[in-house]
C-alpha cells in the first residue's frame, strides 16, 4: 500500500486503477477508507488499498481572522439577521462536516460583494442553529427582530440568512406573523458551505440584498433559480418547498410562479405582488403548538388520529391524491371533529389542489367536517393551523380563517 | 332570475356578466350554486342569480350495455388485472363524481384500441376499489394474481389497471414481491374518467399494452409523459411518485430517468433495464404491517417515536434535508434502536439523497443507529421496511438488507 501524506481538509488527487479522483479529504469513521468530498457535493469512499498514488493539490488553511469589515458610504441600508445554517458555516477540518461561523465580522468577510450593494446597518444574531432544530419559538423571535428592523426608518428592507432544512416552514410562519409589510423581508440560504468553490451563498446573498431594496411588501425566499450561477428567483414565502436535498436550486415555487427573477444588479418581476405599504408592519405572533402534520400511508391505523386528538387541537393530514384517506377513517374523523378537534386536508402530491367534489371519498370526509385546503402546501397549512388556533377569537370560525387568503398561500378557486 | 332548464350530467353553456362558461353540471350541495366540471378537470361554482342565460349543449346519456367485446385473432396475448380506480370508472349523473365500472365487458368496450395491440387472454378482478382504500393485503393478493398469469406460457406480459392515489406504493410492493421477473409487469391508470373528452386512459392503456409485450423484466408504471396525448413514459416501480393531484403526467421518476418512452406502436428505451429472464418468476410476499412512515415537522414532539416503538417493529422517518430531525430526538432514538426498534431515514425533499456525513446532526443520528437510506423514496422505503421486517430470517441484518438494491430502488453511492 502506498504511503498517504495528507490529512483532513486537504484537497488531493488520488490515482486509482480506473482513473483519477479529486476532492477534499474528510475525516473517515472507517480507518481503511479515505472519504473524499467531491466538487459535486457528494462524498465518495475509496479503500486505501486501491489508491495507487496520491498528490496534495492544496493544503488546508483556515481563514485568518482579520479586521472589522468596512462598509461603503452612500449605499441604501438594510438589516441583516443571521440565524445559522450552511450560509453561516464553514467546513471543519476535523470532520469534513460544516460548523457555524461564530463571528459576525467573519460572516461579512466571506461576502464582500454584499457591501457593493447595500450598507448593512444593523445585524442581529438572535440564535445560531441548523434549521432542523428550530421550532415555533424561533419563528416568533425572528418575527420580533424583523419587526424592530422594519420600524427603523433608515432601513429599506431585511435580509435573513437561514438554514435550508426548514426554511420553508419559517418563511410560511413569517408570512402569517408579519402583516401589512412596509418593506421587503427576504430569507436566503446556501446549500454548499462558503469555503467551497461551488458555494451558492454569494449569488444568493447578493440577490437577496437586491430584492430587499425592491418595493415588494412580501415575505420572500431568494435563491438559485437553476444549477448555474446566473440568477435567482424570489419565491413567495407561503408557496415554496425544499424539493431537493442538495441541489443549489432546491427551493421551488409550488402551484404558482416565482415573484421575480433577480440578479445582483436588477429585479424583473414575473408575477403580481403586494406593494410595500406606507404604514407600520403589524406583528401577530399568537400561535398554538398543539397542531401536527400527519402524512397518510396505505394501511395506516386510525389510532394515530385518536393519539393526536387526545392532546392536540388540530392536525393537517397529508392525504393521497385529491385529499383522501382509507374509508375506515371516516367514523373516527366524524367523532373527533364533533368533539372540537380540527382536521384539515392537504395533499401529499405536493403539486395540485385537493378537491372534495370529485370522488365520494373526499365528499364523505368533507361531510364529516374535514377542512379541504384548496392548493395550500401541507407545510404551510401546518404552520397556518397553529397560527389560526393560536387566536382564541377565531375559535368559532376556524374553517373560514383557514380558507382566508392571508399571504398568498391560496390560489382561490374561482367562484363567479 | 332566469329559469334553468338543465340537470346533473348535462353539458351546458352559461352566459355570465363577464363572458360564457362551458362545462358539465354536477350535483351541488348548495342549492343557490350551480357546480360545473370544466374540461380542465376543475370544478367552478356559479351563483344562480349571476346566470344571465343558459343553453344545453349535450344532454346526459348513459352508455348502453351492448354485446361482449370481440377480440382479434393473431395478436400476442396479455393478462389484465382490473383493480378499480378512475381508469375503471365513469361519471355518475347524480353527483358528478365518478363511480366504478362493475362489468368487465363494459371496461373493454371503453377501450377498443387495446384490442388492436393485444389479445386480452385472461382478465382477473381481485377487488375493485379506489386505491386510497388499499393496504398490504391488496398488494399481496395482486402479486399472487400476477404470478399466476406470468406462469401461463401463452401470456407475454401483465397489465394492471389501478387507482392513482397509492399506485406508487403498490408498484414498490410488487417490485419487492416479484423476483426474477420472467415478463413485464405494467401498472397503468388514468387521472380523468374515461367518459370525459380529456381522459388520459386510452393512451395510457395502449402504451401499457405495448410495454407489456417488451423484453423488460421489471415492474413498471406506464402513463402520460406530459400534458399532451403524445406518448407515455415507463417508470421504474420502485422510483416513482405521484407529484400532482390532477395532471395527466402526475407520476414522475425520482432520482432517475424513465426506463422508456412508449407510444401505442413502439418502445424507445432510455435507461438500462433488467431483461426478462427465462425462469419462473419467484413470489415472496412475507410482509410485516408493523411499520410506519412519519414525516418530521419543526417542533415535533419525540413522543411520536415512543408511540410507534411501543407497538411497531420499525419506522421510516421523512427527515428534513439530508436526513435530519431536531437534536432533542437523539437520546430517544438511541434508546429505541437499542431495544430493537428499527429507525430508517429518508428525506421529505423527495429529490436527492440523504447523507449522514455532511452535518453533525446526521452523523450523530447514524451513530445512534439510524439507517440512512441513500436516495430511496420515503414511500418505497416504507414498503421495503415492511418487506424486510416480514422476513424472520433477515432479523439480524436489517441494515444490510435495507441497503441492498432489490429492484432498482437505490442508485448506490460510489464505493471504489
Amino acid at each position: 500500500m502506498v504511503e498517504l501524506n495528507f490529512s483532513a481538509g486537504d484537497r488531493v488527487r488520488l490515482r486509482l486503477a480506473d482513473g483519477e479522483q479529486d476532492g477534499i479529504v474528510i475525516e473517515s469513521p472507517d480507518s481503511s477508507l479515505i472519504l473524499l468530498k467531491l466538487d459535486s457535493g457528494y462524498n465518495v469512499g475509496v479503500r486505501k488499498e486501491n489508491i495507487l498514488a496520491s498528490r496534495v493539490l492544496k493544503r488546508y488553511a483556515p481563514v485568518a481572522n482579520s479586521d472589522v469589515v468596512k462598509q461603503k458610504e452612500g449605499l441604501p441600508s438594510v438589516g441583516l439577521i443571521i440565524t445559522g445554517g450552511t450560509i453561516a458555516s464553514k467546513a471543519s477540518q476535523a470532520t469534513g462536516g460544516v460548523q457555524p461561523i461564530t463571528d459576525v465580522n467573519e460572516f461579512l468577510r466571506f461576502y464582500p460583494e454584499l457591501m457593493d450593494i447595500v450598507n448593512v446597518k444593523r445585524i442581529e444574531v438572535p440564535f445560531k442553529m441548523f434549521s432542523e432544530n428550530m421550532d415555533s419559538s424561533h419563528w416568533i423571535e425572528l418575527a420580533r427582530q424583523v419587526k424592530i428592523m422594519l420600524d427603523d426608518d433608515s432601513i429599506k428592507g431585511v435580509i435573513i440568512s437561514h438554514g435550508t432544512d426548514t426554511l420553508h416552514y419559517t418563511s410560511a410562519a413569517l408570512s402569517f406573523f408579519l402583516k401589512n409589510l412596509s418593506k421587503p423581508v427576504v430569507l436566503t440560504y446556501s446549500q454548499r458551505s462558503i469555503d467551497r468553490a461551488s458555494s451558492d451563498a454569494h449569488l444568493n446573498l447578493q440577490c437577496a440584498a437586491r430584492m430587499a431594496l425592491s418595493d415588494c411588501g412580501e415575505v420572500m425566499l431568494v435563491g438559485h433559480a437553476n444549477e448555474n450561477d446566473d440568477f435567482c428567483y424570489a419565491l413567495r414565502g407561503s408557496k415554496v418547498k425544499k424539493l431537493h436535498s442538495s441541489r443549489r436550486d432546491a427551493f421551488k415555487p409550488v402551484n404558482c410562479i416565482p415573484i421575480a427573477k433577480v440578479w445582483s444588479n436588477k429585479v424583473e418581476f414575473l408575477d403580481k405582488y403586494r406593494k410595500a405599504g406606507n404604514g407600520k408592519t403589524e406583528l401577530d405572533i399568537e400561535f398554538s403548538d398543539k397542531v401536527a402534520l400527519v402524512k397518510y400511508y396505505p394501511g395506516q391505523s386510525v389510532d394515530i388520529l385518536d393519539y393526536y386528538a387526545l392532546k392536540y387541537k388540530g392536525i393537517v393530514i397529508e392525504g393521497t391524491g385529491l385529499g383522501h384517506v382509507n374509508k375506515d377513517w371516516q367514523s373516527a374523523i366524524r367523532k373527533h371533529v364533533k368533539s372540537g378537534f380540527v382536521i384539515c386536508m392537504a395533499s401529499q402530491t405536493t403539486f395540485g389542489r385537493v378537491d372534495e367534489y370529485v370522488y365520494s371519498t373526499a365528499r364523505e370526509l368533507e361531510g364529516a367536517g374535514v377542512i379541504f385546503l384548496e392548493d395550500m402546501l401541507s407545510e404551510t397549512a401546518f404552520v397556518k393551523l397553529g397560527f389560526i388556533l393560536g387566536h382564541y377569537g377565531w375559535k368559532k370560525n376556524v374553517k373560514e380563517k383557514m380558507l382566508e387568503n392571508f399571504a398568498g398561500e391560496l390560489n382561490n378557486r374561482l367562484i363567479k
